[in-house]
């Protein structure tokens, strides 16, 4: 069985590249803990356009619906963002608290409530510490500007259990210019994500019109954010916004938006996957790949249902190649009219079941080797349809003693 | 945190009331661990009917699909149930090799083949130890008989992961003359049955015609054996066999079978829960009641979604009261129109949440008092119907470190 030691990140925060046009400001507000930055601003300046989308689950929490209302009202100009305590299932009181911190933001900044969007992340059900939190923003606000160290302090600063701070940049060349886009992210529990994940901030230089920008958002998320899956709970409070200061001058139209949305869709793929490498008690990413099923939403199902199984997961915990688990779960599918003879599973590069049992060609010499890794791709094909057309893909993590520790402890 | 105690358990092996017409034979086997029963084999009265139901896995296990083939032959007169191996995804190997674990009894006994039905649970993909099992064949025929010892060994011969052996007996008196019925089960992972679960065997001397009899064991399936849940995760091998030997000479009709029904739902329930309290590394039996919903299936799949949450499963295994996971998969069931200011939630006897936030007479100290004890109900009321008539019942269990320490182990 593996140690809990976290794979080593890819991503690098010393990589980050600011996006003139956006200032952050981050303190500690000791909101859960002391001494540990758990409040973020973010300030938008007047030309930047907005995209957000937000999570599913119909109880959502309090700074979403109240997010969702502001957007209707007009163009944000600040986030504010804490950790600690979700607002979610605060009834009435969430909700004025929500309304609470804009006025409060909006007094510091000198701009309207309504301009202010609040973001929440943590324990659900628990009212807001709204002293701390008033008391913090002053000093957020003080603290915004545009540098490196304040996109990483951003990023430490709306981690829950997270192990590991996540940001990640990305350029392009349009029309002989760069532009760049810089993203922060957090996990690493109740990660379902239906519509976005909790939470992810990115922003870039472009000018977009929000109405593309939005397009451009959703068409990224749908292959990012929404394919991955700690634990299979959609959390309350998932956000993610994506921010167009237009500072670079180049303006993204949907003539030219396909170096952009590839881009794009790239970040969050690799923060989407930061996530998953960092889940809670994580200590293997895997990459599920289901193809040659009757429709795409077959693939996604049985995707998701291997995602979920906790056989499949403690098995990849322990390293052990128990594909009779892989197995059982396509069998418990429900899969109308499914030929098991030509099913078809893979580990890698490996083929490990066919014709209904073990492959004749597998070892558990080389299947133990692909399971030692921290990185590991199931493939199963399915073998209904002959272009290969209908395919999906899921990213997970494996469940680890850690995860129930971590949950268990959660609110101690 | 709880320690990984097991609740004491309330069936009690030395109630079990043998039934007259089926005998046991128990023996150690050695398939997988030395010095364990682990061959069970069941002898039928030449008059015994057989009902039966097996998991709808279509990975379904070689023993399995012999069974069925048998079934449809012959009456069985012998069962014969191996530890240790499931002979699941063995493809045509496992075929033969069930065939001719069936040919190796007909030999002891002077049977036909297909008058013995093949069982086997444990470990997916690998292929049964033969020369093993063809050498206990004949200890476990020289062993039965039909005493409650014989009873208990059988019990303990069919565990895998169970820490506890599970058989429970009932009566009824019907016509001044008693009728018993005994039943033995395993659990104890890959546990969320479809059709029944693995393995169950259930007798009784009442006398019923077959047709009936499957009757009676697919309605008491329904409410019992197919409403648990451990991992979510569907066995190959489930399994669910009731027989009726005749021996008190009382037959049961569709005219007088209401007590009689009643009394096996009864049973199948109690040995179903019995199988959830010992489910893998499980500390807590967790009741989940849904009722108000606009349909059964409604309530039903929300029942499912809160018994996989892994984060309300690690709560209870933390006895904490994190009412707030439970409204998060309340918002994220994806049921339509759903009017978040009509559900309540209870624990126990003690609502928590109403008007979308935890009720106002909540209070941590009764909540953690209710989450200390070894078995706690969960009740939704989704406020959808009235008559209250729309309602689903689902047993299951906690997540706990032990369970990935014996789902991560369990090959080694």
């Amino acid at each position: 069985m593996n140690s809990i030691t976290q794979p080593t990140l890819t991503n690098d925060l010393l990589n980050l590249i600011p996006i003139k046009g956006i200032k952050l400001g981050t303190t500690c507000a000791n909101i859960k803990q002391v001494d540990r930055k758990d409040l973020v601003m973010i300030e938008l300046s007047a030309a930047t356009t907005t995209a957000a989308v937000f999570t599913k689950n119909q109880f959502c929490a309090a700074p979403v619906q109240i997010s969702k209302q502001h957007l209707t009202k007009s163009r944000p100009r600040y986030l504010l963002i804490n950790t600690g305590n979700a607002n979610a299932g605060t009834g009435e009181q969430g909700l004025t608290d929500s309304v609470n911190v804009c006025e409060a933001v909006a007094s510091s900044a000198d701009c309207k409530e309504y301009e202010v969007l609040p973001f929440s992340t943590g324990v659900i059900g628990e009212n807001l510490a709204m002293d701390k939190i008033l008391a913090g923003i002053p000093t957020a606000y003080k603290n915004l500007s545009d540098t490196q160290q304040n996109w990483i302090d951003a990023a430490h600063g709306i981690m829950t259990t997270d192990t590991i701070a996540k940001g990640r940049s990305i350029q392009l060349t349009l029309e002989g210019k760069t532009i760049t886009i810089t993203g922060i992210a957090k996990g690493s529990g109740m990660i379902r994500p239906d519509m976005a994940t909790m939470l992810a901030y990115i922003a870039t230089d472009a000018k977009i019109e929000t109405q593309l920008l939005q397009e451009c958002l959703q068409t990224a998320v749908a292959g990012s954010f929404n394919r991955i899956t700690v634990d299979g709970d959609t959390s309350t409070n998932d956000s993610c916004l994506l921010l167009a200061s237009g500072a670079s001058t180049i303006e993204i139209t949907s003539n030219n938006r396909t170096e952009f949305q590839s881009k794009l869709t790239q970040l969050c793929e690799n923060l989407a996957k930061d996530m998953i490498r960092d889940g809670e008690g994580a200590t293997k990413l895997i990459t599920i790949n289901i193809h040659n099923g009757s429709s795409e939403q077959e693939c996604l199902n049985l995707a998701y249902l291997i995602a979920h199984s906790p056989l499949v997961k403690t098995a990849f915990f322990a390293s052990d190649p128990n594909w009779g688990r892989l197995l059982a779960v396509v069998g418990r599918a429900n899969i109308k009219d499914l030929a098991l003879s030509k099913i078809k599973i893979f580990l890698d590069e490996m083929c490990i079941v066919s014709n209904g049992g073990r492959d004749s060609s597998y070892t558990e010499a080389i299947a133990q080797k692909i399971m030692d890794q921290t990185e590991i791709t199931i493939r199963v094909d399915l073998g209904r349809s002959k272009d290969g057309k209908n395919k999906a893909t899921v990213w997970t993590c494996d469940l680890s003693t850690e995860y129930v520790r971590i949950n268990a402890e959660y609110r101690t």
